[in-house]
């Protein structure tokens, strides 16, 4: 090669090259946006195959070199998704002990997204720059801060018992939270701080028109935040349950219509909402009905035994329309600034039965036609099926059998109890499908158990009510499962993912702490065959409980519909900087910044500031086209936002570090994404000690 | 059924249950461990199959009804992994914005793992009650706390140029930091905060032996984070490459032993360490060497267009052998604390040399066998290879096609230019197989390039070198790529991945915040058949670049080598509490308490200390079993921890919150999980403005 020729060669620019250079690059973005266009359209042109004797030896060939069984390849067939093919479903997980939420698509079981809701998250700038204040709606009474969650259990909101895709509530079990978010455009926009309890289990799960997002509490502690010794637990120990009144047009939980009733001590568990026969009422189990104080260390049963000594622990069936009625009549007390219905109203009024369950239950299931109530004790091989029916019979009837230490009426389990159905070890949680059948997971045999449903399910297929049908074994001690709506009026079948807690040998090691294991489970078939076909690793938290939505019940936006559009407020904002009016402001140390962002740069690039000034800066992203995200960081200033196409955001923060600091767009937004910089100067004057909190 | 009888059998207890009731489950564990051993070790009972016609019907009817291609059963089958099944490779991808590390199996695109460096993680209980120290070490030398990374270059640890599975570096673009992951546990261990500027971009890369991770910094900044007006630019701002010095077994960056170069003011982009013959040579990209400012607000051309102007930019070519010895020479020096040879001795020395490359390029790759630098400039439809010995020799020859601004020497292009490939639009970033191919991103085109290389890699195969051979669409907008080890001396080829940075409508919608789309392309056939296989989303951060090593490189521990392991130090840790030694010691205001965590309790249970007391928390994990994972935290007061097998923790805080805490454990370790809980008790005292800030 002449090198003379080729270095002439490289310095001849292309049209392209020049379009590149030029202001916005529209030219490029365009042409872009129009191959994409193309190829989108070409996606869907499948034919039906019929494979030919060559292809079934490629294919062969394939599997024996990877060691692919027929059920493999099956399997492989079923979970597939070809490039740019949506799956159906999307499961919403929650994401454990990482305070997110984890958005699966099904059934590919790819990660689709996280969502952060009680930590930190720095690729959605979620306090890095925005959402300080849902954070802090989450802080403790006392001010701490808290910035983690032991996220537990999702509830997508309701209409008719049926998922309508337009929220998702999560609870927070360390610190007793829940957290809203909208699913139009997948964002936190509330915490609530529980403000009677420190830590819950039972939420969050939604009345079958999220009337109210319920959350149940789980370790009993003398309510809101006291201090009592261990040794006057029965006396000052309490449990609860909250009622969140949520506001749909709004987006928001209203604690001022929000209401809690005080419970025994002992541990509430899970809790699911009555629907059709049973709406109104509202099932909690729990654990520790023995209120097991510990005491390893003084020689006294450490609580896991203490807590399973009984042989049966407490269903709680509560009626919030008539707790409802009590609390607006004046009959709740404030406590922790919050109104609480004391336990001897509940019980005086008919607002709170009790019901001997087999002992230290785990789920608490309402099924879809709202009938029956099943209930997992982890410690006995059977699910135990009560009606909604007889419930409310035994309560019309005061068919009692006791009363607990604290006089709350105990109806009798024969008159409530429909059926019981033997499974397996370590029974916990149960879902449903459309043919009838409940799926529960068994913990210590590793398995998830097919069973038939009774009642008017009976009619639908050939199989005896009440019974087991077959068990798939998962890999391995599944805790949660999750079908397919499988906990809504409308389950759809199809799939079932086991939520398996180890998984041990399953994946490549990641060093001692190793992901859990979503194993998806085809439930399509009626009878005994239920395969495995999937098994995906989860290594970002340990997801306690999912729920799983039909992918076109989720009307996302792909862009804010105006441009400077406030998601916090969901609305336009007028504070959002327009184009042509970027600049810098200052009043006297409070400094303004009005800027804009589109491929590729910033407006302004300079700003130029002194130390110790009080600096608001605020962004509007003029992009319009999907999935044009920039992003906005302020190197050493501990500041990073996600600006996604339309938004508007605005960052507050002390100038107290004196220096030159480059700000850069951090997503790739385009070929000269890595040109989208700016600096900001903050020129020193000796200020810093002087520098005062950010007024508001 | 009878109901009475039915309440019988709920109250007849397995002996299982009783075994679980007791102390330790450890004969429930035990089983459990047996019954996974048997699972084990049928899985890998895979035999040849022949496909039936019927399973070949059975397999065209469920792609006909899941509108699968032939295509797409082929990519199902070629990255499927059974139930069980190990992959082949690891992905570890910088996690953008996320601020951490993800590992993807290859080829089944599944998130093993994500491994916290920069952000605080609450699965991992990083900066949620350990890790506190790590994360200090990135805080800015003003004292300005750092909690998120904007990850850019993950670099596996060498020897000889081979990936050697010890060590993984992370570069932290937005704030110019070094994290230090050891393979063993999968934990940060360390990170460093530059000592000279705010942004890097060219780090971590290693050099061949790992004796030092290279950490180019990006946008010009007075050094050491002076402040210095933008008019000052060619004057006062500079550019740096920083040399961190490895201490291999310390597993530790000595920053003691580390140094860095003073640079002219262009943006140093990507850097690449030689090996082989270009061993003790690194080279680093660059693009404004318009040293442009920006100033868009003032009616200037903004950056994107600033930087675009001239039809070269600088490859840097450093001798570090050199400049190792300079330092050991004393002719370094200290800027903000740090080791730095000045740009004129770099440039009277030799270490510095200057070469003319097309237009503001991303990637600067060195082949496999070291002797060719291929560097693609992505306002150029070429990339252009240098030659190693080319290079030596014009340096030797002080063959200058002249001098920069700044005196550096500017070698002869002709004179060390080996090739120019034509490829197509935005070309970014090139990797290597192990067939003598080169691959390159093409940004604008959407697309990844094979082409071939010349020199000794032109006999390996029948084509001729220095040519494109094909091209296979992606969607969209690519930025790096990565092959399987195909940036070290042994490509292993069979993968690519393409980091396509838009995924736009590959994936069903998450709200206006997409997911990028890792695409996997099969590499493994010569030619021109590339196919796309399988489409990753990532939505948990966007990923700037990746790297993939062979998975049995990996000698990851499951459980700690002794109980009592403190995973900082990697040594077994005196102060580990030890079973029977478990307890609460005050001395004063100065609370010490000794736990032990086992299946399926705390021990003390109870802990009742003071408002305002000062608490040193050490737990002991006595579990030995892979997977036997723990979690801990107490409810309230934002601490949350990991406790893996054998692992020893010490949390510190101040008790300044009074109340009923319960404290529990986070990970579903057993079926009495729930029950893994105690009280920590504060007893008001009135002391809580008196709270000092921790003693070490």
């Amino acid at each position: 090669m002449n090198a003379r020729a080729s270095q002439s060669r490289h310095l001849r620019r292309t049209l392209l090259v020049l379009a590149l250079a030029c202001g916005t690059l529209a030219g490029a973005a365009v042409a872009q946006d129009a191959r994409r266009e193309g190829r989108r359209s070409r996606q869907r042109e499948v034919k039906p195959i019929e494979l030919t004797p060559a292809q079934v030896a490629d294919l062969t060939r394939i599997a024996n070199e990877r060691q692919l069984s027929y059920d493999d390849l099956m399997a492989a067939s079923k979970t597939f998704m070809p490039s740019g093919r949506h799956d159906e479903f999307v499961c919403f997980a929650s994401g454990g002990q990482s305070g997110q939420v984890f958005a699966i698509g099904v059934p590919s079981m790819r990660l689709l997204r996280s969502i952060a809701v009680f930590t930190p998250e720095s690729w959605q700038g979620y306090g890095f720059g925005v959402g300080h204040d849902v954070l802090a709606g989450g802080d403790m009474p006392s001010g701490r801060e808290i910035r983690w969650g032991d996220t537990h259990h999702p509830g997508l909101s309701e209409t008719n018992g049926v998922y309508d895709g337009q929220f998702l509530f999560i609870g927070d079990k360390a610190n007793a939270r829940v957290g809203v978010i909208d699913l139009r455009d997948w964002e936190t926009k509330q915490i609530v701080k529980n403000p009677l309890t420190v830590s819950d289990h039972g939420g969050s799960f939604v009345t079958a028109n999220t009337e109210y997002v319920v959350e149940g509490g789980q370790y009993a502690t003398p309510l809101a935040f006291a201090y009592a010794p261990i040794d006057d637990y029965k006396k000052s120990y309490r449990g609860s349950v909250t009622f969140w009144k949520f506001d749909r047009t709004k987006g928001r939980i209203d604690p001022e219509k929000s209401f809690a009733l005080e419970l025994p001590p002992y541990f509430q568990d899970l809790f699911d909402a009555g629907k059709g026969p049973s709406h109104g009422l509202v099932f909690g189990n729990s654990f520790n009905a023995e209120m097991a104080t510990g005491g390893v260390e003084g020689g006294k049963p450490p609580f896991e035994a203490g807590c399973s000594q009984r042989d049966t622990d407490y269903l709680h069936i509560i009626d919030w329309t008539i707790a409802e009625k009590l609390v607006a009549a004046g009959k709740a007390e404030q406590v922790g600034g919050f109104k609480v219905l004391p336990l001897e109203t509940s019980i005086k009024e008919g607002v709170l039965h009790l019901a001997p369950e087999p002992k230290s239950p785990h789920g608490v299931d309402v099924t879809p036609n709202g009938q029956y109530v099943v209930v997992a004790g982890k410690l006995d091989p059977h699910v135990t099926v009560f009606s909604a029916e007889k419930i409310r019979k035994a309560i019309a009837d005061r068919k009692y059998s006791g009363k607990d230490d604290y006089g709350v009426p105990i109806l009798d389990f024969d008159a409530v109890m429909e059926a019981q159905v033997e499974l397996g070890l370590g029974p916990l949680h149960t879902q449903f499908d459309d043919k009838g059948y409940a799926y529960t997971s068994l913990f210590l045999d590793s398995a998830v158990a097919r069973w038939t449903l009774g009642g008017e399910y009976t009619a639908k297929h050939g199989e005896q009510p009440w019974k087991l049908v077959t068990k798939t074994p998962v890999q391995y001690n599944i805790g949660h499962l999750v079908t397919a709506e499988g906990d809504s009026a409308t389950p759809q079948g199809k799939y079932l993912i086991s939520m398996s807690k180890w998984s041990v040998d399953r994946f490549l090691p990641t060093g001692p702490l190793l992901p859990q294991n979503f194993q998806l489970v085809d439930i399509g078939q009626p009878g005994t065959t239920m395969p495995v076909i999937y098994d995906m690793p989860i290594g970002v938290g340990e997801p306690h409980y999912a729920q799983i939505i039909k992918a076109d019940k989720l009307k996302s936006w792909l862009v804010y519909p105006e441009v400077g559009w406030n998601p916090h407020t969901q609305a336009l904002d007028p504070k959002a900087p327009k184009q042509g009016k970027e600049g810098v402001v200052r009043d006297g140390r409070n400094v303004l910044i009005n800027m804009t962002a589109v491929r590729s740069h910033f407006n302004p690039e300079h700003v130029e500031i002194n130390e110790g000034d009080q600096v608001t800066w605020r962004i509007t992203s003029l992009e319009q086209t999907p999935d044009a995200t920039h992003g906005f960081t302020i190197g050493g200033y501990n500041i990073n936002v996600s600006l996604e196409p339309g938004e508007f955001v605005e960052i507050k923060f002390a100038a107290d570090m004196p220096g030159t600091f480059p700000f850069y767009c951090t997503e790739f937004c385009s070929a000269l994404h890595l040109e989208m910089l700016g600096y900001l100067q903050v020129k020193p004057t000796g200020a810093k000690k002087d520098v005062i909190g950010m007024a508001e």
